[in-house]
Formats: C-alpha cells, sequence, structure tokens
C-alpha cells in the first residue's frame, strides 16, 4: 500500500480510493489553504495546510473504524468523509465563513454540491460509493457521521496535536491514542467507555487553552477582521461572485485583493504584517450588553459613527466583537459508573472553562497605529465601552 | 564548561560547583531512587530518577537567574539548592514521606544537617557557599527562595514536563520556556508579568490532569499502600533506624525488604507486580465524614477491626484515605492590569478544578484478590460506606 | 525582552535590532517563500518557510556568540546577518536560483544592494551597524562569517532539525546543541573541539540520508525542473524583468505564471500536482560522460533534439542532471589528539559517504504521463543512455 | 482490549496471551533490568528497562506481522517470542553475558529451559502454544524468527529510537514505521522493498553513531570492566551458582556485591560513580596484533603482569579489548531493480563505516585515578602499546 509521510501521525496508508481522491483538483486545493489562516502572523512555525491535516483525520478515521469494527463500503464511506471534511472551506478558511454563509447561505460542511459532480463524483462512484452519503458524513449526520462531525471527532484529535506541533504551543498535545481507544457506540451514539471523564476533560482543556493562547490571539483576530473587510470590499467592487469567491485558494484572494484598487492597500497590509492595532480593547462587563450581542448589521452601522466620530476613513475602523467560546466538547458522552452521562453534568470543570472563556472575552476596535487616539476616543463615545 | 546529556532539556552545562557537588555521594545516592516510585508499575516507561530531575531543575534555575538578573555568588547558592533540593528525600520518595516525618519529625525540604556537615558542606564552603543558607533556599526561604520552592518554582516545571516525558502521557507538557521568561520579581515576590493568566492556569490544569492520570492512578496508590505498611514493618521488626531508613535508595529498601521476615512477603509483591486489589472504592459523598478525615492512628484502628471482622490477617487490609489535592499553583501571582493578584481570584478555573479533584477523591480498601469479598463486606460495615 | 515561539526552538528571545529588522517587508516577504519549495508535493507537512528558518538560524547564532564570547557590536552584527541571510533568495528558494544567477550574475548569498539600501539599511545604521559588513558576514567573510556562511554554519544546523521536524522524515535531527557547545576558534578558523569526529560525521551522514530520502526526491525534482522551465518561459514572454522576478514571493510567482499565456498550464499543473512523468532515469554509469558533464546550452539542445525525435511539443520535455551532491561539511574542522584536522583526513565515512551520493545520482528525463513511451524511446536514442 | 501507555509507541493494546504472560515473575523481573545497564553513567536519563523495551519489541512484531498478513498461531508465536526475547538476559544484561556464557556455555537468547517449565510454560500452553517453538523463534530460527533476531528484526528498530529518546542522544531516530512497511518474504528471506536502500543504510549509519556516542562510551565501558571482574569474583567467593547468578536483577546484583567482602568496595563505587580512569587508552595501530586479539585468559594475564610490574593490587587493573563492532545490518537484504541483494554489495557506506568503527576503537587499561601514573607506565611496557 502506498504511505504518505506525515510530521504528526509518522506513516500514513493511503488506500486506493484515498489514492484517487488526493488526484482531484479539490482536493489538491486544499495544500493552498492554510489551517491556521492568520494565526501564522503570530506563531510563523504555523504554516500547516488544511491538506495535511485531511491525510491526518482521514488517517484517524482509519484506525477509529477498525477499532469500532467498521467495515467494507461503510468504512470506506467514512474514510471518504473524514479526508474530504474539509473541501467546502473557503479561502483562509474560517476567516472567510461569515462572508461565504451571508452570501451563499451555506456552511463549509455543506460539500452535497462539491461531491455530487465532477471529478469527486466520479471517483467516490467508481469506488462503489454514494456521493450524497458521505456529504452526510461530512454533515455529520447518522450514527457513524458523529466520527466525522461531532464533539468526539477525529478532526478534532487531529487538528488540536497538529496546531501544537507547528505553533509550539503544547496545550493542544492532547491523548489522542487513548481517545480512539475509549470511542464506543451505545445505542449509536458515540461515547466514551468507562473510565475516561479525564480523557474527556484533557481535551475540553486542550481546546480551551489553544483558544485563548492560539486561535484566538489578538494579532490574529485583527489581521482576521482585516481580511474579512477586504474580503467583503472585494466583492461588493469586482464582478467576481461569491462561489468564485468561496472556492479560491489564500494565494488567489491575496492576488485578487492586490489587483483591485479598494483592497490593494489591505493587500499590501497582511502581506508584509503592517496591521492595524487596538484603539479599544475591552472586558464582558465593561461593554454594554447591546453592544455584545449587536448583529452583523449594527456593528457595522457603529464602525461608520465611530469613523465619522473621528473623522477618519471608514477602512480604518474595525469593530470586532466575538461570539463567546462555543465548547462542543462539554456534551461528550462518556460512560460513568455503567450509564451514558453528559460531561457537562459529570465535570465540575465545564463551568470553570465557561467561565474563563467569558473572563478571556474582548471587545476589539482596530485601527491604523497613527489613528489610535482618534479612534479610541469615539470608540468610547459610539459604544459606550469603558477601555482597558 | 562540563555538559550533561538530558531527554528533556537536551544539553545541560554543568559549572564548576556542579561538577563537584555531583561527585558526592549524597548526589549519586538520587540515581537510585525513582522520581515517581510506583507509578512505574502502571506506567512501565517511567523509571526515571531524582537524579536526572535534579540536574533538570539545576538547568532551569541557571535560566531563571540569567533571565532575573541573579548574578553572582546569589545565583550560585540558587543553583546549588535547586540541584541539592531533593537529597532530603528517603527511599521511593514522596511513598516513605510519612514514616519519616512521623519518627523523625522531618519534612524531606530541611536538609540543614545534610548540607551542614561532611562531602557536601566542604563542597558548598569551598565554593564561598554557606550550608545554612543554600539549605534555607531548599526549604523556600527567602526572595529567591520562591524560584526553588515555591508556588512558581522550577522543580514543578521540570517534574511537570519529565513526567510526562516518561510516562507518555502528554498532559504534563506545559510551556515552561514561557513561565521561565514570564517571571519578574515585585516588591520580591516573585510573579507572572501582564498577560500570563493562561500560562498559570495551563500549569495548574496540567497538574490537575496529571494528578488523576498519573500520581494518584490507583495502582500505584495500592503498591504505594503496601509500600508503607511495609516499611513500618521493616522498622518495628528490625534494628534498622529510621534516620539509616531514611538514607536508603530504592533498591536497598528492597533488599532490607527482602531479608526481613516480616516484610518479606510484600517485598515479592512489589518485586512482582503481585499487589492487592480493591476490596472497597468510594467516593467522598459515600463515604462518612469521620472516615474521610480520620487522623492515622485512626485509621490504622480501622485496619484493625475490618480484618478482624473480615477474619483475615492484619496484612491483608490496607485503608488509603487520601487527603484533598493541593493545590499551590492557586496562590501563584500574576499582574493583571498592572497590579499583582492571585491566580486563585483571577481564575475562574481554579473552583472548577478544586470541584473536579473533589469528584476524583477515592477512599481506597486494598486487599490480596482472593480475600476480596470478606474484606469489602467488612469494610462496608467497619466503615459505613456505600462501595461503588 | 519579545520572544517568538518556534517549532523548533521553542522560545526565541528577540532583541531589539531583530524586532526592528523583522518589521522590514524584506523580512516579511520570507513569510511567503517556502524553505523546501517544491519538497512538499512529496511530503505534504513540509510548508515551513524561510521566514521560520531565518529566525532559527537568528537563535542559534545568538547563542553560538553567547557560547564564543562574541559580545557588543560583533554579536549583533552577527545576529543580523544570521536574520538576514536568506533575504537574497527568489520565489521558491533554490528551484530558481539558476535563473537568477543566469540573468543577474548573482548568487542568493550576494546581499549588498539589498542591505545597502531602503528600510533594511535604515534599521542596520540606526543599530550602529555597517550594512556592507553585515552583507559581508551574510557571503561568509572573515572570522565570524564562518558561522553565518560555512561548513559549521548555524544555517545548516537549523535547517536540518526543521526540515527532519516538519517533513517527519527524522534523519535530519542533528545533536545541535552538542554542535554549537563544541564550536571554537583556533588561529581565527571555526572549528569542532576535541572528542567531536562523532558529531561532525553525525551532521555529514544527516545531511547525505535527507539529500537522498527528502531534498534530491524524484517527484520535488520534476516540479522544479517545470519550474525552471516555466520561469524562463515567463521572463521571455512578458516584459517582466529579472529583479523584478527575484523579489518575487512563492504565490505572486504563481499568480504571474497563472496570467501569462506561455505558462498558465504550467500553472496549473504545479498548483494541483498534475506533474510530468519519469520517461527515463538512469544511473550514473549508464550515461554518456558528455552527457553527465553537459553544459546548460547543450541539455537545453538535447530537450529539443528529444522533442523533435519524439514528434511531441518542446515543453513535454524536460531534462534533468543534477551535479553531484556537494559535501561541504568534509571540510569541517575537527581537533583531534590536540591538532585541527580536516574530516575528510580524519573519517572514513567521507569516501563512502561520497560514493554512495554518485551511486543514487540518476539523470531523469520528464514527460507527461501520455507521452511517456515516445519520450523515453527517444531520450534513449538522443541522449545513448541505457534506461533502467 | 487492554493497554499499555508507552513513551515511544504511546499506545501498546494488550492481547489475552500478552496480559497472561505479563504476569509472570518471567517477565516482571525485566522491570529490574535496565536496558543500557551502566550507560547510565554517562546519560542520567537513560534509566529504561528490558521490559519496556519488550513491550515496545511486542508491539513491532504485532504491527508487522499484520503488515505481512503473519495470522492466527503463527502471529500469536512472533508476538509471544518478541515480548519473550530478553528473559534470557543476566542482570546488567550484556555486561555479564560474557560471565555467563563462559560459566553456563548459553548465549541469553537460548531460552528453551525458561520457557519450557513453570508459568511460562503454563501460559504458553494454555494459549495453544508450543514453548520450544516460541523459543526457536527468540533464537532466530525459521522464516519468521527472522523478525525476533535477524538484521531486520523488530528488536533492533525498537532499541535504536528507544535509546535515542531515553539518552536524548538523536542518532538512533531511525525511521521505524517506514522500516515495517518495507518488509517483505521473498523466498521464505525477510526483505525490505525495492527503493529502500536508504532505509536499510539509515538503520546501520543510526546503529553505527549510537555505538560510538552511546553504546561504546568510554565510561560505560569502565564501569562494565568493574562490574564484570566483581561478578566473576562474587561467583568465586561465595557459593552463589551461575545459574542463581543469572537469573538476578541488577539491584540484587549490586546488594549480593555489597554483601561479599571481595566485592564490597566495588559495589560502593559502581553505586557512587566512583570509577576507575583510563590509565592507557590507544588506537588499533598503536597496539601489537597479539594484543588485539588475545584470549580472555591472555587478557588476564596481561591484567596480573601490569599489576605486577606497577606494583599496584590485581584489583587496581583492568584490561579492556573490545571486539570490532559488529554490524549484522551489512547482511540485510534489500531489493534492487527487482531483485535481492546484499546491502554491504550495494552500499559504499558499509565499507566507510567498517572503517569508522576501526578509527574509534581503543583498548583501554582502566586504574583508580591515584594509581594511574604507575599503571599507565606498566602497561605501555606490559602490552607493548603506544598510549595516546
Amino acid at each position: 500500500m502506498k504511505a504518505i509521510k506525515d510530521s504528526v501521525h509518522d506513516h500514513i496508508p493511503i488506500c486506493e480510493l484515498a489514492a484517487d481522491l488526493l488526484e482531484t483538483p479539490e482536493l489538491q486545493r486544499l495544500r493552498h489553504i492554510k489551517q491556521l489562516s492568520t494565526v501564522r502572523l503570530v506563531y510563523p512555525s504555523a504554516n500547516h495546510t488544511r491538506f495535511e491535516h485531511s491525510l491526518g483525520v482521514y488517517y484517524l478515521a482509519r484506525e477509529a473504524c477498525s477499532l469500532l469494527d467498521v467495515e467494507g463500503q461503510r468504512a470506506k464511506a467514512v474514510r471518504a468523509a473524514a479526508l474530504l471534511h474539509d473541501v467546502g472551506h473557503g479561502p483562509y478558511g474560517h476567516q472567510t465563513e461569515g462572508i461565504i454563509e451571508r452570501r451563499l447561505g451555506k456552511h463549509h460542511d455543506e460539500v452535497d454540491d462539491l461531491l455530487g459532480e465532477g471529478r469527486l463524483a466520479d471517483v467516490l462512484e467508481s469506488h462503489g460509493l454514494d456521493p450524497e452519503e458521505v456529504a452526510g458524513l461530512v454533515a455529520g449526520e447518522g450514527k457513524l457521521g458523529q466520527l466525522v462531525a461531532g464533539e468526539l471527532d477525529v478532526d478534532r484529535m487531529d487538528y488540536l496535536v497538529r496546531d501544537a506541533h507547528h505553533t509550539g504551543v503544547p496545550y493542544g498535545t492532547i491523548d489522542h491514542s487513548r481517545l480512539l481507544a475509549a470511542l464506543q457506540f451505545r445505542d449509536d451514539r458515540l461515547v466514551l467507555s468507562e473510565g475516561n471523564v479525564q480523557t474527556a476533560e484533557g481535551t475540553l482543556v486542550a481546546r480551551a487553552l489553544m483558544n485563548a493562547t492560539v486561535y484566538r490571539h489578538h494579532v490574529s483576530r485583527i489581521a482576521g477582521a482585516m481580511l474579512e473587510r477586504a474580503g467583503e470590499r472585494l466583492l461588493d467592487s469586482t464582478d467576481l461572485d461569491a462561489t468564485q469567491f468561496a472556492r479560491m485558494t489564500d494565494d488567489r484572494l491575496l492576488a485578487a485583493l492586490r489587483d483591485c484598487e479598494a483592497t490593494a492597500d489591505a493587500a499590501r497590509r497582511l502581506e508584509h504584517r503592517d496591521l492595524h492595532k487596538r484603539a479599544a480593547w475591552a472586558k464582558l462587563d465593561a461593554v454594554p450588553e447591546e453592544v455584545v450581542t449587536a448583529e452583523r448589521e449594527r456593528v457595522r452601522r457603529f464602525e461608520r459613527d465611530i469613523a465619522e466620530v473621528a473623522d477618519v476613513s471608514h477602512d480604518d475602523v474595525l469593530v470586532d466583537t466575538p461570539g463567546e467560546p462555543s465548547m462542543p466538547e462539554t456534551s461528550t458522552r462518556v460512560v460513568v459508573d455503567g450509564e451514558v452521562r453528559r460531561l457537562a453534568d459529570e465535570s465540575p470543570l465545564v463551568e470553570g472553562l465557561r467561565a474563563a472563556g467569558r473572563a478571556q472575552w474582548r471587545l476589539g476596535v482596530y485601527a491604523p497605529e497613527e489613528k489610535i487616539p482618534e479612534v479610541g476616543a469615539a470608540a468610547e463615545r459610539v459604544l459606550g465601552v469603558e477601555v482597558e
């Protein structure tokens, strides 16, 4: 059997189905989408791609199927879904998710159309697989879909460890071998076997610490906000349509931003890491409730108001109100004393982590360095926040 | 400069003071004391010793002094204390701590006498150091003592990472470089600089997860209880005195247990991992308060009572009531918004971890496998516990 | 001091000089040049950049200066040269080196002009450094230049370990801490101290094994040959000049190839890994001497002749005659029995590695998969090789 | 399935056969025999045991069987042999091999008697295995025996990587996943598949570098020579018989040496690392042929002669004439161009490594530090060597 060397899982054996899928442009495209998009502006080693991550998820799915005695065509479908689970991502992954969802009404895990046509459909069908079924698994549907997308999925097992390996931040190094070995089905529900409350807590904690240290680092958030604004501008200023946009790679998007007058400066700033800085930065309890929960349109209006008050260009003001960190791992099911229980009901850590997530929450208002004083002052007035 | 290769910190440069200290029998003795004593009966790779750990602590102390601009004789004293911080440990480290404290009234970090005489004193004095001052640092006294023994000490930074490396359990892999770089003195108090709440939380969480998964694993606790009982027997049955006992190595203690009739069977069991099993295992809320808080003498009486009710030999019953896990890291001081704060006041995680520690607490009653039914039943009656 | 997290060296402290240099577009550009260019088509985790590598080299240079007691302005100059040593690289690093050298007559380590003007010059001068002197160090000039570019330089120490970390191929994991600690100056010559013949052999062997397994993998060589051909075409078909070409990033070059009719197909093939395959592959003793030593112009003529004989387009034939692997490490100086000796004179391994390098040498002729039969046959005839 | 956490292979699933074997005193005994015996006096982290190594070999054997489609009882026999391959080792492993071979005429891989009686035989038979057949596999007999003991065995794959992990010396980190995946049977001969000359070379080189840096480090050799002398003394001075000696553990041997007057000083020296030093140290071409090839009895006579000339006690002189490093890996079979070839015929590296091994060879004469002058001078005279 062919094999591919991986920096995390070492030797990944490649079945024929995977070999065929890997030759499609849809999967090769993932070589050009970074796993952690703008995080690499903070952690310079974090240049890993969704391609190598997809291989890792494929590998873990293969192991999981083998440990759970899932075999034959069902295992093939799971392996295909694992390998393909990220083909729906737009350029810069999560950073353009909002744009794509608003314009196309579609989440990155809705891949029916991508899998149902062209070479991907051909390859899947030539191996006796139904593209629609594989797309269902990618969306987390059915018993086996839990392996691909769910609170115990192999996606998370791979990315935590891989992101730790590439950023150098150790918190993500979960015990994925133990997690895999602890997987069981109980009434078609994927659970962790007896004695694994701490295994589940370990994963939960790992993601919380990676959130705080890596995924939500303010420099990455600033670059992400700049990128999202530039992406919107690009779509508004050119005849590029949202579907084309969604199929771009990181470097094709950057090239398009460079080539469009309205976004050329943003492109230059992103390329040279000449980023906006924090004009305001405020904790949850220093921000009025209506700002925290403001819808996107409202936030856009805040930006225009702040720009007006500060007498700067609209482009010079970015308001960033992150949602509360999600903690899907809290729904992890673990067998305790013979019964299936939710981690949230079993572990006193869950509430502590939620509170820690809230304590780390910050509203950000970003502006070019030289305009920070006026933008900061205007943000305080317009948003009514107390700035740190 | 001489250097020693280490599996964790790679290349450890050895100053002349350290080279001289390393030649003393007191430090060489630590080659023969395992860092994790009975844990290796669960994690077979965990054979690392207090010798290599001491080198690691020395290395981190050196780095810390350099980053904090501690120089000259003061730095030498800190390095000496770091290298010597474990010379006071008895055989099997923490597992004989209770015996030694009860018989000698001395904790392993009280090393005035060990440092004040013989070759250690000679070496220290020949390098212009006062043994008493070094012993004070080992006990955590004074401003610089916080580096050696305190909630931000280099001891913990080394052992968490080293124990993770050798057990294969990743949770201990804290970000020790960042911790080191974040150390500051504020009014002679060792604190973490601004922006390091998560760094502190990471360490706290790491220790909590290692506690649950490694340090308090029930198999290691069983072996530890057997060892403590055998140690007491040995001292009661022979003319070995407690001071000699405290200076033994792991293998010298095992040899003494083998050679003493009263303990020969325990020695065989420990050597061949033919351990007692759990006859009772109960959660905190299933154990009467008076049992949870029982003093040692009371516990010993419980054991005799259970043995009597079960009609087995006293040796066949071990009652293990662990204290609540300590969390010294919660007193870590971190600079937040310019002010020094206690982690416990700043991080909502602390309360969650405490509760998790309580949820993991178990009373254990251990007996030879074939006597579990009668000992289990007797334990329920005598202790009034509801058994899991 | 500021610090940057690195996946290889962990925590890299950043001095003010480095912090200022890192803000220049010239250094930020290296974020967009992959360290191993086309190797990532074989080893999908190998996405690391010359930016993170440059940080690693800076870190090791800092350590080396400290160990060798190089201080003050001289150390600053070495650190600057280490950080800047790769700014002269063109897009895709070594893969466009030939094009740039032929068109500009300049090697990537000639950086006088880059350092002597614009922001780099400003930053260097503001820190009291002479750009010309720093450029000299980058080129390996003088006593301290050996640390930056020479057979014992910190460049190699970083890339071997980093390439191993990111490819997952362990062979490059040399003992860089020991190498650093063994560095000495003897009569202004950088040497390894007594007892380090094996340390030097270890590095030599590491590079030889990485050459065979990673750097010269045939798939990477094929992609490299395609890229070089496309680069030449681009320069011939557009008004892009060679200086602009040399300052591109990987993704800017790929965008330019996409936008130029003559190279659009090559761009697509590289992006989707739809590469040429081996039409001929021959060992050294199966290739006529005149082909092995043919100059570039001659090789280009071979390509045209093969295309003609095979009746295919010129674009469908690539002839790849690699030079013999260089082994600069064989000139490493080591102190043996008190005298400085060349590794080549001291180690019997050197001759074995040279011979192994020759045994691994292959001539390659590459063509699109469907044209392999005719191109292969034509290559045999035109080149007079016996094909494997 | 039960699993054991390992610091090298992470998660090792344990089949029922292995679980039963692991409970025998014969396997538990390996917890008390260090894998690298006296090497830990040089590399203080190298405290790993033959127990964890045996688990690693078991794990790799399991993987190899699965990749080679060896199934059912044959696979069980291979797994048993892998787990049991080291039960024949005496205390301190290779360091007492000579004593045991001379006195019992038996090599550590002759385990027929150990496997054929007592609990091991019971366990093997209860799983339908023939102890004699398993012992044959341990000795490398038959087609499948090559997996357990041969130039491509899983023993070497484990120990190189494990020794690297625990010493911190990276050279042993071979690509064991690739080795495993490349294994094939050709006419019942275990070979590496096409394209794996470098994989084989990598292993060969790894062992050569580990030999030079770790396994044959002079401090470990000195301690080994002291231990062998003490072992002989112990057997000559007490009524301990050689069979009992051979079944001891490291710490039981040390205890016995302490308790015997003739060896108590050696025991103290070994325990406190108060070792002899090199009184003479000479290269191959500085040592007369007759000394290099001297039989053991002759060497013992040299020692007595040197002691007499130097006027010191016989105990104060140890002569150490190591054999040439063996290179079994050179017989590795690799498929090249469709044919099976010996690595020695295929790789020019083999000759270089042999020569490097000879260049590293040293005769050693060891004595207590204070007696080095007289012993060194006497050694020069008696042995006719030119000392370095």
